[in-house]
């Protein structure tokens, strides 16, 4: 780890020399019974059983605590299409927050296509080796098929952290926004930029938590089916959303009286945009590094201000989501990732913040211990009710 | 760990509860700090620095560490084809034994498809995350061209343990039995007993050797071009082992007068057929867990035993070679493993056993403490005076 590297004497590249995670036993290997236990001939008997009898393998591997993070490299953090080899610091990084916050093995996988059909080929020859697929970093609209494709094929927990990690945490700070403003959700007016696998998912997760009015907008402003633009996707989207209450126009025609703004872009939003917002306003600007409106800005103009940034209060980070989603999916060897089961997390999120609910407080910090536990309890129970535990 | 399971009380099944391995960070993570520097925003200029220089990824990933351990479940132990979900507690073996013999991170995976192309694209598009494929208990003749191809495609080793390991472990030991009984490999008359995986290897790294009269042998006897039902690999086989002799016949008449039997076969040889070698005769039979000749029996005609079994002496087990030649070729950032670097671990091996060799000593045992760091630096220097090393 000494070894002489081209950044060297840089914290950030100093810290990822030789990569950030490795495989460890968990059985001893000292001597000769060790080695009759562990692999031949013992070993012999463990895969008999399991050919006899495959629902063994949840007891006898480590695959069902297993989690492939999957990533084609083409929408790497902020950073676009850097190409599989060079996403792996990201999947590295995702698989030792897997560990850390749920105690879930990750395996990164970073594929050499990006073509759909061979994705999701690739990722189901996979899946016998993992207890569940954790898509990562895989552009919009490719991402959407993917994931719904794989859900079809597989009889495992498949889930894009982007759409629907995102989309819950930002569900859990929203009750709670909305609740200290006291706001109904039944007639709360949300706009979302950015109509990519976040957006599309924060716009699912908040029709199934009962907002009404939501416009989503992308680059040519709200996404509605009058355009003649639209990918299969966004159209609908549209009819979800923007089409149910008429809204057309730009992000600032959206804005212009809204109660909530979303932001999921990666664009900035002008501060008289944001001025124009109704009073109590609530502002997410999640892009990051750096946030669609500054929260200096963003607080002269709205009552809760949150952003993606650890440097602020009241961080929208994933983290608080993915550990214990498959935690508790994995603890009752669940066999999908329910709609159920995204609310129960976002509702055991929002929960948690608890008396101390406030401006600068509306989601719990991920380094709070309890969030990991919290989220895997409700997940596993929303498992049960919704038919998809296998214990 | 201590669950309840189907096979509560059994050693080797109360082992297995929860697998054998998992996933260790090796970076703090406790922190806001840690996570900034581990994750974003920190870990998108890794990304970057990466994406514009891809021989970064060998200084700042777990990659250059990585093998994938590969299956198709079809040829599993002498279990045979046992499916994919059954082959993994061998494969989580085969990765623990990688970590404890060559510190090398070991990740199981175990295919959905037997189909040739299938397996080929599918580790050609995974390569990208892996430092190197060590292919495993895939059935011949599937696994000659599986193998062939993909080192054709690929910049990393690829390895198929069934084969090399075997070859090189078997050599190591022939060697010191041939110098123990005053042998010439010129002139010894070495027959093997199976044509598949194991045996093609055998033949091939004996001829590289200099062994220069081999019969193989498969259920209808000796492999030659005589034959009308030889497969493409099996014509090959006989054209660079009994047809350059003429031997014909079945095993027991191939056994007349043999110096050397190789048994990779999983059958069992007659006494009278052994009886009937040369004076001083070798006999490895390495079947797994029952030898081809029981050790007792075979020491009433042989001077030099060895088996596949941990309880007897001289003990061919692949441990003693895969850890370290992935080792080895990893510490040179190796595009390969050639002929040269097999020989070389051969040649460490059979040099370990130094002054104390005897009957019951050809090999070193697997946990020898020398053997992976042996290994490793005589594969080292053969990949660099093959051309292959990268540093």
């Amino acid at each position: 780890m000494s070894a002489p590297h081209p950044h060297s004497g840089d914290p950030v590249f100093d810290l990822h020399v030789g990569g950030k995670m490795e495989v460890a036993a968990t059985v001893p290997l000292v001597d000769r019974d060790d080695l009759s236990l562990a692999y031949t001939p013992g070993v012999a008997r463990v895969c008999e059983a399991i050919a006899a009898d495959p629902s063994l393998t949840q007891h006898y591997t480590w695959v069902p605590n297993t989690v492939a993070v999957v990533t084609d490299g083409t929408a790497v953090l902020g950073l676009g299409d850097i190409g599989p080899a060079a996403a792996m610091p990201v999947m590295e990084g995702k698989a030792v927050l897997f560990k850390q916050f749920g105690n879930v093995d990750g395996v990164p996988i970073c594929l050499d296509t990006t073509d759909t059909e061979e994705i999701i080929e690739t990722v189901a020859r996979l899946a016998p080796s993992f207890g569940g697929i954790n898509l990562e970093d895989i552009s919009a609209p490719r991402c959407f098929e993917i994931e719904a494709r794989l859900k079809d094929m597989l009889d495992i927990p498949v889930f894009h952290d982007d759409q629907h990690g995102t989309a819950v945490v930002a569900l859990a700070a929203l009750w709670n926004a909305l609740t200290l403003t006291g706001r109904d959700v039944a007639t709360t007016r949300v706009v979302i930029s950015g109509a990519g696998a976040a957006g599309v998912a924060i716009a699912k997760i908040l029709l199934e938590a009962g907002i009404k009015d939501i416009a989503v907008t992308d680059r040519k402003g709200v996404v509605h089916s009058g355009r003649s633009d639209l990918t299969p996707v966004k159209r609908e989207l549209a009819e979800m959303t923007a089409d149910k209450t008429g809204r057309t126009g730009t992000l600032a025609d959206a804005l212009d009286g809204a109660d909530v703004y979303l932001g999921v872009s990666g664009g900035t939003v002008p501060e008289e945009d944001v001025a124009r917002m109704a009073s109590d306003a609530i502002i997410f600007a999640m892009a990051n590094p750096i946030p669609e409106v500054h929260p200096d800005v963003a607080h002269r103009h709205a009552r809760v201000v949150a952003t993606g940034r650890s440097d602020f209060p009241n961080q929208i980070n994933n983290v608080l989501a993915f550990p214990g989603i498959f935690r508790g999916a994995f603890d009752v060897h669940a066999t999908a990732i329910t709609e159920g089961m995204k609310l129960a997390a976002a509702q055991a999120l929002a929960d948690l913040v608890g008396d101390r609910l406030a401006e600068d407080y509306v989601i719990p910090s991920p380094f709070d211990p309890r969030v990991g536990p919290a989220v895997a309890a409700a997940v596993s129970d929303a498992a049960r009710r919704d038919g998809v535990a296998r214990r």
